[in-house]
């Protein structure tokens, strides 16, 4: 083992920087639809926020993720157009005063981001017996999404917007990006540099949807299990650390 | 909006030191097993920890995740039983050597952990139509996996090991958990502190399986999408960013 190594190895906590450095990228991620600039993306930030990416987990180490860098313009038009598709669909399914604030929203912004980044999986990367996958059949989707949010908290705080376009048809990404029949399109992101973060979600400005309270979440032992009196300091914890988080600290 | 809001949305990159402490997490992340204490863990710690979670992003702020927090002996003896069963029967799933290996790792922590914690899936959380999800109804299952991701990593920062047990049949923890049927279990997780991470993971040092070359993952506007010329710097990035990474920073 190297010193470096060595050295990791005995940091067990992680300083109070560096716990807030993390902090900040979770409660300062967004889903960033409206704000993108076409400003390109330097070559070693696009390259670390892959890294971050790749050292997701994953179930039996079987890194089943792909990265599909779209640039080209044809392509790009393709997924837009299967994206408007869609969306008209989509906006049918809300009624009344709800369809006309869904079609209100900007949901994507394929053409404005410089660069597109579909993520996939490859359900046959380790043959078809996998450590973990046994009896999760899904695992190696769950280990693709963990890759996406990985790449989702580098480039925040890289300073790049991400958004996550999933009003498509997955038949009609896999057909424009020529995906063999075993790879699963699980992401379709765009992804660049952006005019500002908007301070708290786009879904709750607008109104659509508020932030649930965290401790009506929590249940202990059980579904239904509720909180005893042993737990009303973490209730308290809970409580307290959420009104910080809501200030953009934790 | 205040102040410090203000003062958030115009910090657009984050500071070296924040990003360096993203990053570290990230790089130093594992899939405890083997190494947790009994220790308890303080309730601010696991409060921070869940707060992260519950800013995952998730597909039309639907926030579809609750934590239930599994601290009995009964119970965790319930889903050790559960876990055992499903384990021998992955077993018989390898041949020769590679099901001798199989059967001498250490593949969970139920109940050396101080904690186990079930993330599940609501699907009914915000009605039948969720923006978003109408054309991929699994994107609330996978607003739930970022959830994971997000914890895991806190978890990380914090000096908190956390393992993920997959070898499980879903329909025992549903039962032994009281699930209801819109109810997924999406991850059952060990989570305490630990003697210590190990500096890779632990299938690499076994030897089960080894990281990927990250340039072999990428393509370019297609599956089988090659590289051109002007694609070297970003390769050559990408194999420096791995090779730095390797080394525990990025």
């Amino acid at each position: 083992m190297t010193e470096t190594a060595a050295a990791r190895q005995s940091e067990m906590i992680l300083s109070d920087q560096d716990r807030r450095g993390l902090y900040r990228a979770i409660l300062g991620r967004r889903d960033v639809r409206g704000q993108f600039l076409p400003d390109a993306i330097a070559d070693d930030v696009l390259a670390r926020i892959l890294v971050a990416a790749h050292y997701a987990p994953s179930v039996g180490f079987m890194q089943p993720w792909s990265f599909i860098i779209v640039r080209s313009p044809d392509q790009r038009a393709r997924i837009k157009a299967a994206f408007d598709r869609a969306n008209t669909e989509a906006a049918l399914m809300f009624d009344g005063e709800r369809a006309e604030k869904y079609r209100a929203l900007k949901l994507e912004g394929i053409l404005d981001a410089p660069i597109n980044l579909c993520i996939t999986c490859d359900r046959d990367r380790a043959g078809p017996v996998v450590l973990g996958r046994t009896h999760m059949p899904e695992m190696d989707l769950y280990s693709t999404v963990c890759a996406v949010e990985n790449l989702w908290l580098a480039a925040r705080a890289e300073g790049l917007g991400v958004g996550w376009v999933s009003i498509i048809q997955p038949e009609a990404l896999r057909a424009i990006l020529g995906l063999p029949e075993q790879v699963v399109p699980v992401a379709y992101l765009c992804l660049g540099k952006v005019s500002h973060f908007l301070a708290q979600p786009e879904l709750q400005n607008s109104g659509w949807r508020q932030r649930l309270p965290l401790q009506d979440l929590v249940a202990f032992d059980a579904w239904q299990g509720a909180a005893s009196t042993e737990d009303d300091a973490l209730l308290a914890a809970l409580r307290h650390a959420q009104d910080k988080a809501a200030m953009g600290e934790i």
